[in-house]
């Protein structure tokens, strides 16, 4: 019985733990992302490991590493991650050389999702959709205790379903995006948009009287207080939230869709009426009826836990 | 080794057949339904099973049985079944009783996504959308080289995902459902209006005079005669379902998606070129560009050869 070791690895951070065969989190340690260069964050990430083994005094049997993708596992190239800015970086290598260690890597939303299944609150789930609302929008599947990947790694993307037909402009460059709708960059474009109209003077004040520098937290802060511009924002990216699971939900049929990501965490209560609504209006009934929808249970923690699984797999021993 | 007996049982005919243990079809007959009453379906079941085994001398193993669903596979129970207009019927073992055999059932449209990745023209694909277009519009999954049930054996839905918000309204009560753009019965209710409002005479002189009695068949017709109003019908029909293949394409990233079904056949080749249009314009890409859109290569045979792996899965011997 030895332990792992699990990084998360994002556009801007660097959460490292020590875990234990069964998904337990012994220690973890968090670091903000000194460089985005892939040689840099894999000596950082060496460093980073160091600590945590220095501090636990394990000796772990490798590396599980959830990064942003898209990716491809089976040689744990980076194909192109728009959050980190690479191309066709042979990661798996590189960290492995820098830590000496043996390394499995997998999609940050598919480990987080994994991590659910596997270590969650609700483990009996065997079919579940797992939506990252987070700067922008991704997603991962669990059918029937599996993780999906596609026939390219590429399963999961929910956040780039359309939702709106000649809908505004995404971020991938198609229209009418879920991602374009309910994300948190659309969030905060809406809001500056809204506090630029002097529709929205609550919004204004929170933001420090510039409407440039309105963002999702500003606008999911003055809907608390009651601005009716904010709750107008919230509720039209809920409904297309909503729209876009009920589709998800009418095709796969799954227990339960998980919630994450910073974005869909902060605001899960206040856009949960809206979800609700648009699973009865918009998905299948046997479908809506069989789904629960739940926030994240392990929060920061279920991508180191489900990089730990994804590293048992590749290495099972 | 020993045959299966294969059924395919639909709201108006009855196919069986006699297939080797490896999916080769040895046998078929074909016969309208005579009546609806799940007594009645046994007995006509029975009947060309005792005809098929008395034509080939085969003592089979037991019978496979594709049928429309919703059902609880476990208990073979046709939960609710619009197009029999059966609800809680256990069919299963009605069918078991009166043939003395043992029975597995599995949903027509799972069965002939089945049959198709089973023993299908492209075999190697292990990810796959089946989409039957026929009156309404059905589908089924094949993830990872497993068919997909979710939960409560819903998956698979894709007829009702919405591709228009307060779109038309759909069969299944919603509104803007893809059966509600794009099937046999939303193709020839087009067909219908249009030919009322004078726009379409080539469609009403296919019809024999009558509005009332375009159907989905005159409408492609007069599509391929060259009539303005039905290619546009068409055109609207294949920019509906290539909207809604595309976004089960950015969620699943399979290799291939089928089109069966009476309707999806006969117009395969009118509606492809919209349909990719729609995955360049809607799908995102590394997703659309891994995907292949293909007809149903097994035609008929399709629900027969899945109905004989399902009975093998649940009777493996």
């Amino acid at each position: 019985m030895a332990e792992i070791v699990c990084l998360d690895i994002g556009g801007s951070k660097m959460l490292g733990g020590i875990l234990s065969e069964a998904g337990a989190v012994l220690a973890t340690r968090r670091e903000p992302l000194s460089s985005r260069d892939p040689r840099d964050v894999a000596h950082q990430a060496a460093a980073l490991v160091r600590a945590l083994l220095d501090q636990t005094g394990v000796s772990p049997r490798g590396i599980g590493c959830a990064i942003p993708g898209p990716l491809d596992r089976r040689t744990g190239t980076i194909v192109h991650s728009p959050n980190l800015g690479w191309r066709n970086i042979p990661f798996a290598a590189i960290l492995s050389q820098a830590c000496r260690l043996p390394v499995a890597l997998d999609d940050d939303a598919r480990c987080a999702a994994i991590g659910e299944w596997w270590r969650g609150k609700r483990q009996h789930a065997e079919c579940i959709l797992f939506v990252v609302v987070g700067t922008g929008i991704g997603g991962a599947l669990i059918l029937h205790g599996r993780p999906i990947y596609g026939a390219t790694d590429n399963a999961g993307e929910i956040g780039h379903t359309v939702v709106l037909i000649d809908g505004p402009r995404c971020s991938c460059g198609k229209r009418g995006c879920l991602e374009a709708a309910a994300s948190g960059w659309a969030l905060a474009e809406a809001g500056r948009k809204s506090a630029r109209s002097g529709n929205a003077p609550e919004l204004l004040t929170l933001a420090g009287g510039s409407a440039d520098a309105v963002g999702a937290d500003h606008v999911l802060r003055a809907a608390r207080c009651g601005s009716p511009a904010a709750q107008g924002i919230l509720e039209n990216a809920g409904a297309m939230l909503g729209l876009g699971i009920a589709n998800a939900v009418t095709l796969l049929n799954p227990q339960l869709v998980i919630i994450g990501g910073g974005v869909g965490l902060a605001a899960f209560d206040v856009v949960l009426p809206s979800i609700q609504r648009a699973l009865r209006c918009h998905a299948l009934a046997p479908a809506a009826q069989a789904v629960t929808i739940a926030p994240s249970s392990l929060g920061e923690h279920a991508g180191l836990i489900g990089a730990c699984w994804v590293f048992l797999r590749a290495h099972p021993e």
